[in-house]
């Protein structure tokens, strides 16, 4: 049995599967982002150590879990969302192979250890802050989306810290960043070898981008093909709804 | 009258159009990614200063001047290259809209002094070369592809002197730069602001890029939705039609 607060309710995860995830329309839900970087994201097949930084309600941990048998370790600042996402390991019965930790990711080192991850993911606060108020500093929602507590630089050098030479961190974040992504992952050593752009619907601008960087590799970025999430009709692309709910 | 070497011929640019290009097989002769580059860039319709950098055979003045009335400046450092454009704008009676200048764009400061121009194109050299051997400096295919008289960073330096505050900077590459060309055009204040993905057909990797940055403008990159160019049947799309054989 698992406690829920009044603002929460369990959603499913991937039709096909029976995975189970705690929610709160007013604290956190979790967004197609994260589902489109946790299959984008190279995983580990049968051994090994995955990071997720910025975890929220444990969204990428759990899905990363359907595909890897490595251990996977969450780490999120805000308590509240720590909780949920403990709630929900207990929920899947995942405590094994999932660790949520409740850390400020700038300060981590002691607990994670320096170069010890095969991959570290991440689906960061996308918005600048112009400054710390403290409204927003109690706002949930707000910390999640916005550079409240951690800018990207912080985020790209925690990844830089924690994955191994050799091992791949990759990233889900707005296209208005692109430039500065791109150089701080060369700056940190985290050198992009793949990209995917995501666009809502043919003939629109990209709204998402999705990059993977190997530490100490060598430069040669790869572009994919583009991923389109609607068709014209606002009905989810094949490739989208393979996606969102699972491959058999 | 226009003299013809015997290796040479006359093509045509835009099919709906009368504009003739010197070519050459064994010497230059332009490609898809400069059609692109000089559909791609902005260009001011009514006056104004256009500079293309490693302008070959001269096709991208020639295709702007379609676009715009504003007086077109082409720098090439291979002479031949140099007069084979010189007799394409003959051939065209464009001398009073486009010049043509030999030299080495490193080195044409005195010619066309500092911010000068409101728009600069260019389609560089694309590939890395390990050394300058005597071979490949007297290759004139080899000296328009790989980077044995400028690098990537020398030519968004010089893309940055010619160029006034304000006014745009476009380029076509490789994706496998793209790094390497966002970081060049930040750390030369020429912020990226416009990028567009070519891919050959749907379901592959892009091979192309198309960038635009302005000088000293604020970060913040629109990536436009992506432009293939062949279909299923290798017939080109209807966009890349429009593109190549021009807009009525």
């Amino acid at each position: 049995m698992v406690q829920l607060f009044d603002d929460e309710r369990i959603d499913y995860l991937l039709k096909e599967n029976d995975m189970q995830i705690i929610q709160s329309p007013t604290v956190f839900s979790f967004s197609l982002d994260a589902v489109l970087l946790a299959h984008f994201s190279y995983v580990p097949i049968k051994r090994g150590n995955i990071l997720d930084l910025c975890s929220g309600n444990g969204v990428i941990p759990l899905l990363l879990s359907r595909r890897s048998h490595a251990h996977i370790t969450g780490v999120e600042i805000q308590e509240r969302l720590y909780d949920m996402a403990t709630r929900s390991l207990q929920l899947n019965k995942l405590h094994d192979k999932i660790t949520m930790l409740h850390g400020d990711l700038t300060r981590m080192q002691d607990k994670l250890g320096h170069s010890t991850f095969d991959v570290v993911t991440c689906n960061p606060p996308y918005f600048k802050t112009p400054a710390r108020t403290e409204q927003n500093k109690n706002d949930y929602l707000t910390i999640a989306r916005h550079e409240v507590y951690c800018t990207l630089e912080d985020v790209v050098k925690a990844c830089k810290l924690h994955v191994r030479p050799g091992g791949k961190v990759s990233m889900v974040h707005r296209p208005g960043r692109l430039v500065d992504i791109l150089t701080l992952f060369r700056k940190y050593k985290l050198e992009p070898k793949r990209m995917r752009l995501v666009y809502p619907k043919k003939g629109r601008e990209a709204n998402m981008l999705l990059i993977e960087g190997i530490r100490d590799g060598k430069a040669d970025l790869t572009i994919l093909p583009p991923l389109y999430i609607y068709e014209e009709d606002s009905t989810y692309t094949i490739e989208a709804k393979e996606i969102i709910y699972g491959r058999k």
